[in-house]
């Protein structure tokens, strides 16, 4: 091919590099992409993320401005480039690889590049031309990577969080849905796979959309407070050096207001700088979620088994046809894609570990994974969840006669006499009904061990479910 | 050997067996170790889990006879005994294997066999004589292995959370005098292992002990609270059956009185018998102070590294010999230990993941491996951070003069020179410095960039640790 | 207690300190068990590792002796003292904890003291005497815990992994014996727990016997030759200071015969001091073995649920009383034991990685945890596997009526008619005896599709589970 | 907008879906893409893996061609399609998530779809008329996606390994060649970050190219035979349900014709149908190979810290400016890139075990999430060390003054003095020269220890990082 790009000369520690001219971002950017050609996840993917950089640099003009560092005109063009930015406007800008040595440089500079040069235009400048507009002296005044890249990632997982909250909370919706719809069909409990004792099929159902609500409940209230405590003003190691005193105080203000939530500065910068506790236990918490959504899915598939050689006791509606050979196999798809993703999710938490012990010293250059994996397993989770409730959930089925017929053929129900007739006397009853194949009820008739009306009361299905109201 | 032991005759489902007339455990207890015979883990190793398992039998008792479901007898009996247990008397009785199939009713028979025997002594009776003190029809009245075994186990957690404070303050509290000791030591900053600006000595211990105290600050806030709330009463599957309606309330009642904490029944009885999520958080936790410990560790490694050819910022004392071949050597010996059980603790945090994830239906089967990597990774950190403090911290040195050498040599320096020259003139410097070898300052002088007054001001520690004070 | 504890003095680079006098250890081992008591493992508890550590320093003695290093009298010593350790004496004083910091240097010095000792009572002289035979200068000699350390470890695994053959072959047995018992049952294949086409329960026994097999053979066929690598010579970081030229050559010759196996030296022993490749490579071998055992596990606790709103294909022999409060329930406790065991495993290999991706530079400092976990993790799963074959497959019994009588009833025959009748009939036909409860059969009979000769032939089980005989 | 596209109707057991006329892929292929859209990674991102699914295809048409079971007018147009895709035509057909249910259904059904309608354009008809060229009938003849995917994903992975040995060879090329160009520069060995005895920087390097090398080599010796034995023929469940005797044997042995290697046919097909051992085994390489590639990363930037307070020995060429703040700093960009991608393939470990260990009775309804992540490995491996390589190995240069220095400074060359004056004599002039800085010659020769040309004899070079020759 013999297209001519035009190019602009850009210039960094290390010499001069053609950019195109189309693009807005600079030199460091472009060596980061030849650097760094890993992973297929760019930083254009994560628009959370993007948009909470454009966020940090915003309340850093703020303030340098306030302070007399950055004059007007500057920082009218800083800000209207960052505004573009948060409404979406120069993603794909963005394209470094989210698997990037530096501990953030690039994606830093990536932003810086990008604001000035948007800024630039904006002032009538062409872009390239940084002595009107510097993405190092201006855009990124009073900063260092290692306080405005972890600052964004937190105020960019917030926002994640919050978006995560509609599938989450749709498909505890859903499971309440079902716990309603279900609440009058009686099946078998079990435990170890072991035919248990009674229960409703609502009371199962329930009981999923309980677990993630707390879930739920939990990630609201720990999660975003824990992650509006920033270590931004504490510049390159904490100590917050080429920052003046006010500075940080102005900045965290800034960021407030723009996010519209309570910013806070960590109480020791120092800490704070190379700390990734708080990432470590974001992580928990979605790898808890995960480990719940899988047992669940794994339940889903159980209880689906069959047609005739499985549990039966419920139908997943068929999403697409089961098998390349056997013809009308219908298989639990979704909840295996659901199973998937867990499993990805709890991976990406063991990635998130190793990277949060290999920091060193003031600094953990191995930040940008713990990033990328964040927002990679909140987008994976709420993609899932989604998938869950609307292609799963919402439709499944009860096999109700199958249900109740369980129940009532069942060894387990002996239970409910164990108050009556001691544990030796039922186990005996217990291990002859296994034995013959009679039915505990029959048994017990048969010895005349309880009235029948007193048995009829035991077995009411309003005591097995629930405790047993006194006379 | 020819010892004759005198043996009692006990009997159970599957027939009967000889017990030796010393054993206060029973039959069940018998055949748990005939079947599990894997771990040199056993029950009796876990003092906290005992106590708490005795704890949960007594509040039953007490219930059940609130409830004239025992008589006074029966009552004393069984208080007495589980008093006992909590005196930490019997607990060599405890000998289950910690890795147990029966997701916990090893350990269940083995407390139940245990308050039977001791309580029919008390009583009179010889051990084995069941008809007066039952394991199941009275101590286990009531209850399920599946809600008195989480039960015991989160009030075995609070308590051992509860012992880990002690070491976990000390060694905060050492490395917070450290800081203070430390707070006049000039050092270079490192990220990313590159020199980078200057900080003091103390500020870095100060972080140690500001990242320890937000993750003690955070496990007591969080975690004793969610383990208070507990599935007992929910017996076989959380249906409660089996049980009045005033039982679980009262259960609960008489467990806040002995353990003096607010203890609470869980809103979904279903879900909390088979969830594993508050024990998945608090693995998380311990993994998180793992993964700092471990960090802390590495830090400490590093600066001690030496005695010449290292970092060489501070010394540890020696506390061994280093090597069997190279005489004088002296190795980190402890902060390695520490990292040792930090490793440890995360592959625990995975052990209990898969657990969790295992958990099928009713009842999660996996539970006893989930308690018995609980208590490990509790106990592990408690001695490891004993340790770490005892034989580490509390004796470390700082090298003082090579410390404020290394600032004073540094290119690092030439960041605070970064807002009054700008970046690419600070960077041809430092480029400069890089190369030939020479002093910041002295190249700063040769150009006489900045007035030796101004640059005396920019130098000056308080300006270079902290941000600047306006003038 | 006022117990007079005779002692004698020892004294090394950081003093004195006072020995009892019945200990065959010394000073440094002391000091170890005083700087690390962390977990509740100690190197007693490992005999493979403790007869391997005796043959190194036995072989290590022989070249010494050979290159006129140490004295026949010597020598003599040592070599009595090496056999009384592999003959499982003095294991006793093997007190150092599996977790320790010095990348082993107390496991060497442990064994460096007691064949010291043991060497020194042999030659007439009292403990601690070392002028006559010294732990570091005559035990030792020119060896560093660097080469010493991993060889043993190495020694010692070749000899575990022999002995968990036992096991393994016994178990591959059972499985083999149960796919011949089981041969002729015919039930329903499951994919993704849907009904699929016929099987016989001997192949699916035979399945498990097959893939623990191909994990054996694997283990047999590369691990013991990897480990049969060793860097012993190499000393300090694998540069062979302090040692004479023919002295490794000797020393590895001497080891060959001791352990009767071909023991060769590292191409490499700068690499081979700290790489602890071949660790991890044993590691996921075990994990393998494990993530398969767990599948199994499973797949048998899933067969044998039940008894009556499961699948009940097989039956477990009970082993104990399933439930305190279920009467008659009983559990497959013996295959959630297996579970739990394979969850240990796993975790273990992440401790390994976690150690092994730990080390810096010349040497591995995290080295004892891989030895602990590997060692523990070979116990674990030599133990498991003698309960999972003696106390599960051994006795599992087949329930063939409801096999046979679910494949009769499937709808997954369809699938042998696809060829006859093409996918979207055979689809149609499959869609119908799902919705309507009808049989296939009766359905294909009904629309006449295919004569009644050809579908006795299709349907003849052994075209069923085979492999079409063509005509 | 208003785009008019052409469509055509296709139809499966759920009934009608629009096409684009455009689409190879089908209806089938729609409803995945509608059922999953999780992850960011599509099929179309591996070739080696969609040329494999297409080899497998072609293969099974030539066996069924043999047996007569397609015309040849089939046959040769399921040929052309395969051999186009192989050629990398129509990867962009290739649309399915890489995360899915339904054990890989969805991605055989992509590739049976576009095999169909290519075949079909060949053969003159449309896309869509299936009456002529059917993707079940005709190119899934005699196939289950549980034979075809399993077996399509060893033989992509034997693909994928052969390209990654280009990066993997040159990378240790690259080592080597480093190891020759150090090896006169002496320094100092370190173990547990302490100085220990000399090496030579080239000793250093080499045991980098050695432990890669030992990886490589058990790579390609073990994993491609391991990955040639396949499950196809074995259809659904391994039983060879609708296929004739020797379809399997045709099959594999065209199979191996176009592969042109030696592919043989599992010897139970049950289990090879389920088991993921070999893809376990797989991801174990890789781990191991990452695991180490982190260490060597972690060495470089140990022995690269610096420029003035680190240990700078080695230096790395500059890629891309250091800091967004401070001025001429430079960091190692591309080891900590390289640390990155290996802590995700070693999390990617995780969630193949966690995969592997999910499989249920016939089949591993999770493979596709195994082929996933280790594809998606052995690519970030091959890229990260062709960058590891590039830009940053071939480049590193030696600081040999330094090196030097540190040697003739250090107290670990007392280690060699050891064997001439015992390791208690050593033992107190190391400490001496530790205490009072002196260096440890001056010592010696203070006290007259030893005869000047025996110190000069026990100093040299040779001796110090080699076993020394006897006189």
């Amino acid at each position: 091919m013999n297209i001519k790009i035009n190019t602009r000369t850009e210039k960094d520690l290390l010499g001069l590099k053609e950019i195109p001219d189309s693009c807005y971002y600079g030199v460091q950017t472009l060596r980061a992409i030849e650097n760094f050609n890993l992973s297929s996840s760019k930083l254009s993917q994560f628009p959370h993320f993007i948009r909470a950089l454009a966020t940090v640099k915003s309340a850093c003009a703020h303030s340098n401005f306030k302070l007399n560092k950055i004059d007007n005109n500057k920082n009218n063009a800083i800000q209207y480039a960052c505004q573009q930015i948060i409404n979406n406007q120069y993603h794909d800008q963005f394209i470094v690889d989210m698997i990037q040595g530096g501990a953030g440089t690039s994606t830093n500079m990536n932003i810086n590049e990008v604001v000035a040069n948007v800024g630039l235009e904006y002032l009538g400048h062409s872009k390239g031309e940084y002595q009107y507009l510097h993405p190092n002296n201006d855009v990124n005044m009073s900063q260092s990577t290692n306080d405005v890249y972890p600052t964004a990632i937190k105020i960019g997982l917030i926002s994640a969080i919050e978006q995560l909250n509609t599938p989450f909370k749709n498909l505890i919706g859903s499971f309440k849905a079902k716990s309603v719809e279900f609440s009058d069909i009686l099946k078998m409990g079990r435990t170890q796979l072991q035919d248990a004792v009674p229960m409703t099929l609502g009371q199962e159902f329930g009981a999923f959309a309980a677990t993630l609500q707390s879930d739920l409940d939990k990630l609201n209230r720990i999660m975003p407070d824990a992650l509006s405590v920033v270590n931004l003003g504490g510049t390159a190691i904490g100590t917050g050096i080429n920052t003046e005193v006010q500075y940080r105080e102005y900045a965290i203000q800034a960021l407030s207001e723009i996010t519209q939530r309570k910013i806070s500065s960590a109480p020791d910068l120092i800490e704070a700088t190379s700390d990734m506790g708080d990432f470590v236990l974001l992580s928990s918490f979605l790898k808890r979620t995960a480990t719940k959504l899988s047992k669940i899915a794994n339940d889903l598939r159980l209880l689906s088994s069959g047609p005739r050689a499985g549990l039966s006791e419920i139908y997943l509606e068929p999403r697409q046809p089961g098998s390349s050979i056997m013809p009308g196999k219908v298989n639990p798809v979704i909840p295996e894609a659901m199973n998937l993703v867990c499993y990805q999710v709890i991976a990406n938490d063991l990635a998130i570990t190793l990277a949060a012990e290999a920091g060193q010293l003031q600094l953990n250059a191995m930040e940008p994974l713990i990033a990328f994996k964040l927002f990679e397993s909140i987008e994976l989770l709420g993609k899932a969840m989604q998938m869950f409730q609307q292609k799963c959930i919402d439709t499944i089925r009860a096999n109700a006669e199958l249900c109740q017929s369980q129940v009532e053929n069942s060894i387990g129900i002996v239970t409910a006499l164990n108050p009556y007739l001691g544990y030796e006397t039922t186990t005996r009853i217990a291990k002859q009904a296994n034995e013959t194949g009679q039915s505990v009820l029959a048994l017990i008739k048969a010895e005349n061990l309880i009235s029948d009306q007193v048995l009829v009361d035991i077995l009411a299905v309003k005591n097995m479910v629930h405790p047993k109201q006194s006379a």
